[in-house]
């Protein structure tokens, strides 16, 4: 049963023309452009709902526009498994980030379709809607508005970068419903799910360094994210001012940064998992110059955890080391609000299945945290049992250059294809002893 | 014969008219704006030229458009002492910056007028053009003019920054000649100057500090200046990029401040003359987001010292942190080109003879060392015996809020009035022993 690399060919090829079908119908500029809500995306999900009809699969699309394509089960009564990812990207991004994981979905239900396999449950592909932050600056909106779990705030004041119109906006414009997401409707209820699986290209370069095509994911991390940090000294004449009574930003700010990494290299030290970026970082272009000790500087943090309490931990040491390093300095450093994305817990025993699965397979597989976040945060922290699998690629994402090769895509997909069998088989709701 | 203040009062009634004239025929929107060779500077020679009519000084203006008022002396073969400073400021600057010391110098004159005094040797106040960086990037080009040391591809290269003229064609629009600068004709001779007194408001806090009105500088601090610092590491995906490869560019600009300032402290423990400035440090604000590795950084350095090779021994210990730095880091820390002015050496002599003047007339007054650069320094590297008086001065300068007290002002002047006779007094060219 379970497939082999040859068993899997005519799945590679539909794929394969998917993978074409999508460039050809987003390619922009530079690289691949589907807006959340745009022409890109909306093409897209045209060409998923095509191909779900002619495989005779069933499609629902819900108020926030996520498409829903299902191979119906013999007991339709059972938890039904779902396997999605989304379908917009960023602006002149790559034609992989996201789409794989639905075009990995689709590739599953041909393969029931073509050998006349009828699934024990309802196995559900979901496109999702508006994943990238690019767009609307506001995280997971497809699948928390599938939840009911969008706050009804974000549909009025999440402005789309390029538009200036409001998401709800976007939504009734791309013929959608916001008022059933701000009344908290829902599309997907947990207890009816009995696991999401997540296909997704690798947005970092550890697969390649480790020149291993697949990566079992062993959590997602989640994030803390201070947008408007700021540091307040004193502007004074750089010849004139002595140390002494020099109030400087960017001496400030560069002792903070050493202090932020201090306590990243600490953390790692004691096996903590966390990675820290100061993506912005800048003094003020229209006040500063050469000649001047600087007065002001803006920074942005963006900190990174499968564990929560040592995101909360980490804010509380940033912000006495804020406190100290400002009182010595005499400036003032303000970290300003932050936003807390929780980390999404992989469930364990789909984790320890796909492991053992990938053995059975020969496929070679590396576990890995998820540094960027992904829809199945949202499925994890709803409670349904959530496995993620990366495919290599090269590049990293988020631009033109991305680079998926298919014979790892086909690795990611045979491990995909074994592990939605053993789920399907299993009788409970979760638990690796019963699939085995 | 050494003034009292009581003894002055007709010369501060003058000083503070032609500061309020200066106010009035300068002001712009926040505070004073004398652009190099623009309407405000004009404005401002101007108003020096009628005062030195009034007193019946000869006037010349040269090919620059410095402006020399000169109180005749009994022996006009004699070397002749020097009274100056320049006449524009900073847009939206404040009254005092330069105007001080020319107002000072007519001062002197007035005062010699009054009492029906003629002079040994002839005394020349000097009105200098274009000394604020602000408007071209040149250092002293009135001054350096005068000597004959302005490199001739200043005329061309150097862009007033709000005109986009160059400094040539704005001479000449002004009414001067730059094609005698080109061809190095000079004004000043070195061995025909006595000495040159220089008196400005202090542009640091020192002087507030210690509640003392005036500074008898010790040196002019010369400087470093690196434009176009650059570190070059590689944007990735804040998430997903492990820190064993992120090269990461602010992460690299903080350890590399982190640096200099710890090549700043050591320097002061041993006693060494130092200030370091990072006014501008700044990631690709065309680029940059909160969610990626920065993979750029721009900054500016400003290292100043009384003393050349404490600098160019900065320089060097620089590069070999950014090598180390940049190696360690996986970046490239470029610091570019950069201008080296010379400190200007203060005369000792003339130090000394301050001192113990200010000790008879009872002024209080106090050594340090100026951080900014005056055109004193190319008196000073000319070969001319040079000293600088400073005046307390509160909010620093370059700013609409410098305020200096005109009682403190006075008590600048009594001390340069009677260096200004003591150096009329002796025979030698130079020297404290002679003048006593």
């Amino acid at each position: 049963m379970q497939p082999q690399r040859h068993d899997i060919e005519p799945e590679i090829v539909i794929a394969d023309q998917l993978f074409a079908d999508l460039q050809a119908a987003s390619a922009s500029r530079l690289g691949i452009t589907r807006a959340s809500y745009g022409e890109g995306e909306d093409r897209a999900h045209a060409l998923m709902r095509a191909l779900g009809r002619r495989l005779g699969l069933e499609h629902r699309v819900d108020a926030a526009g996520n498409l829903y394509l299902t191979l119906p089960g013999r007991n339709r009564a059972l938890p039904g498994i779902m396997i999605g990812s989304h379908l917009d990207s960023v602006p002149e991004g790559g034609n992989f980030d996201g789409a794989a994981g639905v075009v990995a979905g689709l590739a599953v239900a041909a393969r029931y379709r073509r050998l006349n396999r009828v699934p024990n449950r309802d196995i559900t592909v979901m496109g999702i809607r508006a994943e990238e932050l690019s767009w609307f600056p506001a995280p997971y909106i497809g699948s928390r508005a599938a939840f009911g779990m969008l706050e009804p705030e974000v549909l009025d004041r999440c402005l789309r970068h390029d538009t200036g119109k409001s998401l709800g906006d976007h939504m009734r414009l791309a013929g959608f419903d916001p008022e059933a997401i701000r009344r908290g409707e829902r599309q997907l209820a947990p207890d009816e799910i009995r696991c999401y699986f997540e296909l997704h290209i690798e947005q970092g370069p550890v697969l390649v360094q480790h020149d291993i095509p697949v990566g079992i994911v062993t959590g997602i991390r989640g994030n803390l994210r201070y947008r408007y940090c700021h540091i307040l000294g004193a502007y004074a004449h750089a010849g004139a001012e002595p140390r002494s009574s020099r109030r400087d930003a960017v001496f400030a700010g560069s002792a903070f940064v050493e202090r932020l990494e201090a306590t990243w290299l600490d953390h790692e030290r004691h096996g903590k998992d966390l990675v820290c970026t100061v993506g912005q970082f800048h003094t003020d272009a229209e006040v500063h110059t050469m000649t001047k000790v600087p007065g002001e500087l803006w920074f942005t943090m963006d900190i990174r955890s499968a564990d929560n309490p040592v995101l909360l931990e980490c804010d509380r040491t940033l912000r006495q080391e804020a406190e100290r390093i400002g009182a010595e300095r005499g400036v003032t450093i303000d970290l300003g609000p932050f936003t807390n994305a929780l980390p999404g817990p992989i469930d364990p025993d789909l984790r320890r299945t796909l492991l053992r699965l990938a053995e059975e397979l020969g496929v070679s597989a590396l576990e890995m945290p998820s540094g960027a976040g992904h829809d199945a945060a949202v499925f994890a922290i709803s409670g349904v049992p959530t496995a993620m699998i990366f495919v290599r690629n090269e590049h990293g994402s988020h631009n033109p250059h991305e680079a998926m090769r298919m014979d790892d895509f086909a690795e990611g997909l045979r491990l995909l294809m074994a592990a939605v069998e053993a789920s399907d088989a299993s009788p409970s709701t979760s638990g690796d002893a019963s699939i085995g």
